[in-house]
């Protein structure tokens, strides 16, 4: 049964989280609504997430106090009355979209714009300032439309043996499939990944996964470069003069890939010379550059129109210098936007848990953390590691190992 | 037989058109390579279109001396010995985009981005400084890859009966098509035009078709806003002070619909107190306002990164401003480009043949000219006329009717 | 408020409806389980089906005393506690798949085989002996996972005018939708659809809606190939002698359609000299042939391997004796089984709403009657009527008019 | 240059293959047309098909003295002059459909159904009695239509290093991919193939390539199956008296699975006490039963409705006693016919030239062997060997290795 308290991750300002003591969470809305339909979980894993260091560095505007943490897997400990086939005692990912279930989109199969968990925006997320819902870097979590939001492992001892690959579903590494999806990623696609980071380097497993043939990562970056060539994937070092279609070319003979996602988002670097300094719009106008004609974009990777500290003139209007002129006569498409979890995460589920990533572990280089660890790991993570952070909560995963 | 001349409405400068006399053509390509895989067309009908107005405005560069027109209808009248289902008399729609039939791209469908017909760019087209290929505001047209290229009509006294119709399957009423394609327009979409001029109305006819709800739309100029009003479409008239947003509210009830296509291209004005100077980004912003989470939008449009008369910093570049960080949240989907003709002419062709486009007529509002006409006509599309002007160069039409 | 009874068209066996006085329904689901997801509706329109006619055939097994109906249309008269965005008030159309919102098929879209609805097999309906949910040929209707399955009006004054149309979206419609859907139908597709009964005229409406070029409907009943024939459709005569691929011949030039549907199911006759008798694969084998190499079936019709009156040795296994051996060669694709209401009935209401099928009343042919007249609307109907019965328990349609 | 001669598998009826000696192939079409667009190619490598086992056991019907062979890999040694892109020297991949390039079904890309190279059906291939196209186990072959057909290696010499997987490209590693594709099999989908014939251990390797979870492979033969499970796959033995259904729910834990295909055709056995004798609709009506509700079938096994030896009353009539009415409550999708090859050839090299199936080569079990071995192989194919036959007839596989 539950503690009397909640420990979370708090956000007290740019560079600055903290771990507090809440109380244990209700069966109520942030609108101070019951709801029946929810439930309440025992975190088992809870990740930081390149998302999370865009508040973390001021630049994604969240509210003083807001409690941090979207990636949560957790076991069921509560069920309000209208949850009918959530179980208690069922271990289950949380997909980060907050999403009814009822909505036109959501019927739709686009849970990342629910038109019902947030009034501001068709769009809603735990721990993000998208509809107030309360993160879950902490011990425990509501989590509304329980039927509806969660998925449950088949197997609760299978899946904690798994648990270190099983824990990416919740965001990542359905984000990033999601951005190869849209970028029309299948059997034998060249892909061109921007972004050796958590989510990048899940776009590499999943372009491995379904057979994708030349899989290219670029970065800045020199210790997650090293990881992903150590680990099957060819890399684009961005802080290189080289440009990137040359070294493209020097990987495949083309300069050109036939998918493209990005997996940076608003805090992008230039390249070459301009690899020090922050360009929004560089990694946009690069995959205009190396996508051939008629291939297609993914962009995971956030932007807004709401970032405290955006530098230019444009970009404080929320809006990017694209290369459109040079894009159009090869007939781009470009999907943008958060990536609707539940279309995929029981699908990759059920290839974790039949091994066939086997080499997911390795690329994405995890670290099993305390909740008294995470702020320091903001840290560790704001300044390049090539970790992915995993909280465990209760020491459940430890445990289990 | 043929004549030894060849009339062709030749591009002398920015708002020059001359008509002048060519050699006939032959069975050549650009490169002076033999084409036995080509034929020659007595034009039938060969229609202005408004991207030839890009040219004519000096917008998107091309060569002095180069043969206008990509919109071609006419009668085969001799075939290269390689031709073997194309016919001598055939009468045929020309796909405005040159294509090989042989290359990755075009065996993907994707015939807008053949690799083998412009040794520049992934691309080529008829009188449009794309790979050379002249142009057919003419008397007679070589089309290349005959086989591959050319539709042929089932019955050719059918065909001229309904030939101000299918005139239009050469380029806009499929360019139109696959804006709303893109743009995701099905069964009860609610749909936004930008743009009323040919392109735009196609897409209207469109959207009819294929059983669209409220179909709305947008520009500046009263007389064609007037032609799409009194054939049962929505307007929105940015030269309003009324907010796009606000107009479509006032129809739909609702701020938002789920398609957009973008039939303007670089030549885009603001609304309402910017409606009388040009925006370039006006057009992809207001798109990206209006268009709801989840939804998409087809921009064939032209833009590009050769505008000789590019004004803002931005543009010279090639670059716009575009509203990215308000559209990433909202899950954006946006494809550009050329329309590959050959994917949508055939089915169109048949929705004419079987009488299922009655408005398509009265919402084009055709002019039949001559071919000494043209130059006139350049200049009166350009003053905003809500006609479309279809040159018949032997009074083929006007015989048949 | 409710009256204290609630008459419905209870199935007495076969060639005998009668109607009955139940109790009025109550939050409370087949199995006995209270359902505060659930909303009782007081019905508006409620058709008769042509599946309901193979019950009153008793060519699909249901058990005495089933209350008949799967096609309302009603108003939200009460909603359970966990009813959250449909208000009492509402006018819906019910989709007549029964389905949860909550399992893998509904969240994949497919809500024709919802896994928790009923325990015999994964897929659920009103009236249809599908998991003992009741049906709606009746005053009073409780609708389970109200949020999720009901389909609300925009408003319902402008409802009530198009309610003809709109009483369709239960059922016929999106389910002649769903056929030309699988059958791969689209601007310019000839379409054949087996059957002239109201999903074959539905289908034929559809085939209109979506731009379709040749539609050809094909029965033995005379009377309702008129109809079809004076509603723009072509229509193939089984009864004649002339072979069915002659007849396409001669209306379209060519022996083949590029899409079939098939609107009829198991009591299919045969054509020619065995029309008069039933061959349940006539169909499905005429699909076969007449469909193009490469084209595509849609079959909503119902089969069923319970058919206690099935005449031949096969049949009674629910086997068919299909030409698989010719449909081989040809790359065919099949999709059968009910449609998926919720994948259409809103895409089609915004046509209704917008004015976008107005041929479908007199496509139709609807008569508007009491749950009185009921009992002898089925015989009708079963007699070959060219009408579709609409049962209009309360007066509302009467009043409204 | 090519020698005077050109060694050929032919066809002398029913379980009789002999090595003749025809005229060296001239760029000629069977109807004795000039095939300017046609290539001459020295064979590299030529399998041996399941689908020739059809014909070898007489079931397909066939012309004494047909040239055999349709899996062609070889170096282009002369082009015709239509041929523009496809040089002498190029080492080809041949896929098995013979297809123009310039037909409504080639353009749609449905090169399985070509509708020019076959006058009595639309369906073109080499060796196989559809358009009399000459069979490619031999030293040359002629390939019409050059450009379009051939799928040239971008280099020879990694080319013929992986020649035992690339020369699966001609037909059966696209069949068994077409064959999941139609089965809509995607990352984590539990897969059930019917055969472990080398089309089957095809589809066991592609679902493996594009990240299904459980792959299922059943037959009768026991040294295929342990191949199977030697490689990573499970399996359903089907002489055992387990009924499948069991088989499957020990593996996976559930009665059914999301895809199936069927890679037997009209040779098919029963299961249990019928695994001895043939059934002809047994794989299908199994897939029928353990395909869930919702998934769907792909069947690239081969039936006729023209095999000499049928031996039922429905199967002489090319018919199959289909258990549809216990399909139609389940919503199934099921697509038969050829593979287009060229759908999927140029994918499946990349993902072959980029080491993305390094298990290939052991599922395939590959043996090569001359062309004066050829008919000895079929016997020992017939006969059940666990292994996939590769004809070198100039012997340069051996000297490549």
């Amino acid at each position: 049964m539950a503690g009397s308290g909640n420990r979370v991750v708090t956000f007290m300002g740019p560079m600055k989280m903290e771990l507090q003591t809440f109380d244990y969470p209700k069966l109520i809305t942030p609108k101070g609504k019951k709801a029946n339909h929810g439930a309440i979980l025992k975190i088992v894993t809870t990740n930081i997430c390149g998302s999370d260091q865009h508040i973390y560095h001021g630049r994604f505007a969240a509210p003083m106090g807001m409690v941090m943490g979207h990636e949560m897997t957790g076991e069921v400990i509560e069920v309000g009355p209208d949850v009918e086939f959530i179980k208690t005692g069922d271990l289950c990912s949380v997909p980060f979209n907050v999403s009814c279930g009822r909505c036109r989109n959501c019927k739709e199969r686009h849970t990342d714009v629910c038109m019902n968990v947030n009034d501001a925006v068709d769009c809603g997320a735990y721990g993000f300032n998208l509809g107030g819902w309360q993160g879950g870097q902490s011990d425990y979590l509501m989590v509304p439309y329980a039927d509806w939001n969660l998925l449950p492992f088949p197997d609760k001892d299978q899946a904690m043996e798994k648990i270190r690959d099983l824990t990416l579903l919740s965001d990542i590494l359905p984000t990033g499939f999601h951005g190869l999806m849209e970028a029309g990623a299948k059997v034998g696609s060249t892909v061109y990944i921007a972004g050796a980071g958590p989510v990048g380097r899940c776009a590499a497993a999943g372009a491995r996964l379904i057979g994708a043939s030349c899989i290219i990562v670029a970065d800045t970056n020199r210790a997650r470069l090293d990881l992903m060539k150590n680990n099957g994937c060819e890399v684009v070092d961005l802080t290189k003069d080289t440009p990137v279609a040359d070294q493209i070319e020097a990987i495949l003979g083309k300069r050109e890939v036939d998918c493209g996602v990005d997996c940076v988002g608003l805090e992008a670097h230039g390249c070459g010379p301009e690899a020090d300094s922050e360009h929004s719009e560089a990694v946009i106008n690069t995959l205009i550059e190396v996508v051939r004609a008629g291939g297609a974009m993914g962009v995971p990777g956030i932007y807004t129109d709401a970032d405290p500290k955006a530098s230019t003139d444009l970009t404080k209007k929320g809006q990017l210098p694209v290369d459109f002129g040079k894009a159009w006569i090869k007939s781009p498409k470009l999907t943008a936007g958060q990536a609707p979890i539940m279309h995929y995460n029981r699908d990759l589920m059920m290839a974790i848990l039949w091994d066939r990533m086997p080499y997911l572990g390795a690329m994405l280089n995890t670290e099993i953390i305390t909740l008294e660890q995470a702020p320091d790991a903001y840290k560790t993570f704001s300044e390049g590691s090539p970790k992915k952070f995993v909280i465990d909560p209760h020491g459940s995963v430890k445990k289990a190992a």
